[in-house]
């Protein structure tokens, strides 16, 4: 097995310049020094021991990753982008996390990953509460959240990576706006989080540009106890029902995010109803599994792919520079345009049975 | 911080058996000292710095992942029963690596795995190509893999776990065939995989039983050269005019996996055809999305949160033992009816247009 003593032999070099190397510390070094030292680890194929080199510089080039499930194509296609960018970039590894959105288990990864040696964590979570990741920064670690952002006039205390997500309601309402849609809804899980909050107020803001021309509501569904896999398609099926019930029934209606556009496009096609022709609706994420529904889903764009190598990209940086200045760090989304999307029809609302 | 001293202390016991404990090596210990030295661990909240307990142990409270890519929903839903179950069954924490198939980052992930004295890894992939994990084991990594079997007449040299992919192409096949379909067709990817091939025997297994009374083909769509997130859906719905334009029209059609099947229906409807009226579709493991596309998707069921289990508690069992005989373990799949199968239209085959 080829040793850092074969690879200093191999460069004409001391061992702990080659250890500088390895540890990306080798800002002063000359760049020939370097260059021979990349070649030598690169002929001998050497792969320094992680466990020991974890212990000697308290680091280990692996990032902690918590989302609330990856069986949430959402979150999947986010943990797939990061690990795989922080993969071939970095060469970091990712430890992952399933929280659920529970706070207990958040707390249980921040702990194991302190213990492990690993410096930076990515945070897809937006609990609202954030005592436990500030109990976690204090150890240490450095976090980077996603969709989250710090209170109203608060400091900032740690990155947020973000979509605008009140340009994602306003342009939502907007595009049902502009399609001749006065009776709009917004729906989404029971309580209010970081993001939502935002969404609805990018939502309320389009509305009242029209001046008493549109009207919009929150439709909330049942509270979201443990975040598994499909209770946001369930959650939006079961609330169908209610939506088609209201009085005046909405005919735009714009979805917290794409599975819960999912389910409630089949509770409405259910309840007899027909998308777009008696309802329009648009999601938010514009999942690629979105252009596949019946009818493909319309949908506001968040830029997962910049997102994700953004907040890999930040936390490999705050590894090196434990005191670089937390930022904010915005995307501005866009609209997918697809098919779930018509003017309302005209007259008395229409209810046709379903095809099946 | 509290240490191992103050549990031995608290406990009565000396600190290697305290280790022994944390080391899952109590076998010998009396019940009564081992409750002792647990209740004091939780009362201390004691926390083993893991990173000098892995030097010292050699072994690490990590399993390795290795999953195609988390962004397909059928491997972010593995990904998360695995992860889950391994946390709260074991206290064991996840490396992920989304390899996309690709024989060097599964090797790349292994070296890794071996360099930060991680002792077992999941291994969800199915490259029909083994040398780089027999390589892997033979460094001591014990390997634990996913719907992939020996070839037939071969020694079984790690544990694999899958379910019955004969049983699964049979039961779908005869889902069409006892509804009437005579002409079917078998959709997948270009190239045959271990379970590719085990579904094409089932399905004509199940059609030579009709002695002549029903055809099946195999349709091969592209080559997935990197495996990402939606090749899968993008590819059925490419397919679905080649399938549409077959002589004759197959009026019933499997899929490999219900992603396909989400492409390959959005495909047929784009191509003027009602499903299930014009033609049928059984996809392949039951994703819970599956049951909100349209019309919701009949498939056969793979029981994923049992075989997620299980491929933990094995990968667990044999960090402990390593010598562990190996082991197939099969599981019997089981068919979800939904709404995609209905009998064949008689007379002509219709093609009516779609309703956008």
């Amino acid at each position: 097995m080829t040793t850092i003593q074969d690879v200093a032999r191999l460069a004409h070099v001391s061992v702990s310049s080659v250890s500088n190397v390895l540890n990306g510390k080798a800002d002063r070094m000359r760049p020939e020094t370097y260059t021979r030292i990349e070649e030598a680890i690169r002929k001998l194929g050497y792969r320094p021991n992680q466990a020991a080199r974890q212990l000697k510089t308290g680091r280990s080039p692996i990032l902690g990753l918590l989302v609330p499930t990856t069986a949430n194509p959402f979150f999947g296609q986010l943990a797939m982008s990061m690990e795989t960018y922080a993969q071939q970039q970095y060469g970091h590894r990712v430890l992952l996390c399933n929280t659920h959105r529970d706070k207990q288990l958040e707390a249980a990864m921040f702990d194991d990953l302190i213990a492990f040696g690993v410096r930076a964590v990515i945070v897809v979570s937006s609990l609202s509460d954030e005592q436990h990741i500030e109990a976690a920064m204090a150890r240490g670690l450095a976090v980077i959240s996603f969709d989250l952002g710090p209170d109203p006039g608060s400091v900032i205390r740690h990155d947020y990576v973000l979509p605008d997500n009140v340009a994602a309601g306003t342009l939502a309402a907007r595009h049902l706006i502009e399609y001749g849609h006065s009776h709009l809804a917004f729906a989404m899980p029971k309580g209010l989080t970081y993001s939502r909050r935002q969404k609805i107020e990018g939502f309320m803001a389009a509305i009242d540009q029209e001046s008493g021309k549109a009207s919009g509501r929150v439709v909330e569904g049942k509270s979201l106890t443990r975040y598994g896999d499909t209770e946001l398609a369930s959650m939006g099926y079961d609330m169908a029902a209610t939506i088609v019930n209201m009085d005046p029934r909405p005919t735009g209606v714009v979805t917290v995010n794409d599975m819960m556009a999912v389910g409630l496009m089949a509770g409405i096609r259910d309840q007899g109803l027909l998308i777009p022709d008696d309802m329009s609706i648009v999601g938010m994420d514009d999942l690629t599994l979105s252009a596949f529904t019946w009818p493909p889903l319309t949908s506001i764009c968040m830029p997962m792919q910049a997102m994700s190598c953004t907040m890999v990209d930040r936390a490999v940086a705050r590894i090196a520079q434990p005191d670089l200045e937390a930022e904010e760090i915005c995307f501005e989304p866009t609209l997918t345009i697809r098919k779930s999307v018509a003017a309302p029809s005209t007259g008395r609302h229409q209810s046709r049975p379903g095809s099946r």
